[in-house]
């Protein structure tokens, strides 16, 4: 099972874009970042982008970290605020398991508690025994 | 109405990483980039969050091209198929628009013209004669 | 505010094929109904459109029994797992309401507390002053 | 492969609400349903829960049409238009299949051709050897 900071560093455009895994265990993980200028859309606010990334980030953080080798199949996101600055929290939890697919739901959080976004994310588990070497 | 590298220029996190808007009118627009180490995940695949982006910048693109300004509500994106380099288009497409909600689709392809993700947006008109100054 | 008994009477969708608000307050309602015959899809389990509408029932239920008067915009649904008899329950829960929208979460779930489903809805707040007559 | 009324007299949920398939064909199948009393929701439109069991009974049977036998495992709706007579008509469409994963849209329309409500559903191909008797 790959550390928080393991997962982070695999993860290029995540990291690329300030993003870490700050914690990871079986079914649930969270990941953060700052908002900085590169985070904003033509409106000023932080990008959908940028959002559903983190989201994406910490669910397959968390849905990955076992034997399974998960692939995101289908994602939805809800944008609920708009936010401008500030750090961003995403939380994913898995809420079904089968032999095959996987189920999340991640929470993007701004520094207040406030509810930024809502992602679900159906993902495939594609191979069980799926060997990742660093 | 912004003209297509105006509107790129506006979205920093599209610029940030390296996506543009290539062509823009009523109702429809086209964005890419070309894939980088940066894109992908710890998979080595693009991250779905550069999918994302990539489909949500035509999204805002196009929605945004006449007088309204159009945020996103709600939005969901299928993945069809693991991809590793080359270029990647994303084209959103009108599909609805009443005086207060508009709902576009958007693929991403590769250069094979393979439908690469599958994108669905909802945006909210929040405010018709919204002044967009530069 | 409607009960949960004169909500269901007016949900004719969801009265002709047995299904039935149990409870509502502020921004939660639970709906539920005896799986039979003819909720069955040409697999012979539980139809996806049955657990979308038990879903959808108690959304807005959950929704509309303030002053707002709610309509659905967008809604997914996560099917988890497939059933064949017993009584299905769903369980609506608000997660973000603004002036204009709410976001809500429900889970359809199984005799045994096993979730069958997710789902997720985004709604627009039609009219704050809208009278519902009985 | 079934024909468009054998796949209609299999899906119990479709036919109980008045729902039929009216053609169906490697990718492609319509459906519909003529707006009655029942079909309602407690505003007095046309029940999300019905818009979507018609999309969904039009995926089924597009996706099911060959060997494959397809279960949903997502979908997504977005209600464009509310809608209280006529008939509705549902025509899905495959967009990307690969060895275990379809994805399709559909488009609900009433009698004038307006869009109703927007349908994208992922599929996960079962068994490609099921055998369905009759």
């Amino acid at each position: 099972m790959l550390s928080a900071k393991e997962f982070s560093l695999r993860d290029k455009f995540g990291t690329y874009n300030g993003m870490e895994v700050v914690s990871v265990a079986k079914g649930t993980a969270v990941a953060r970042f700052e908002v900085k200028s590169q985070h904003k859309n033509g409106l000023g606010t932080v990008h959908g982008g940028a959002l559903f990334t983190l989201a994406d980030l910490a669910f397959a953080a968390a849905s990955n970290c076992a034997d399974d080798m998960v692939v995101s199949i289908h994602a939805g996101m809800s944008f609920a605020k708009a936010c401008t600055e500030g750090i961003l929290t995403a939380e994913a939890r898995e809420l079904t398991r089968s032999s095959k697919l996987v189920n999340y739901e991640a929470k993007v959080c701004n520094e207040a508690g406030d509810i930024v976004a809502i992602f679900q994310g159906t993902g495939y588990i594609k191979n069980k025994t799926a060997e990742r070497k660093s």
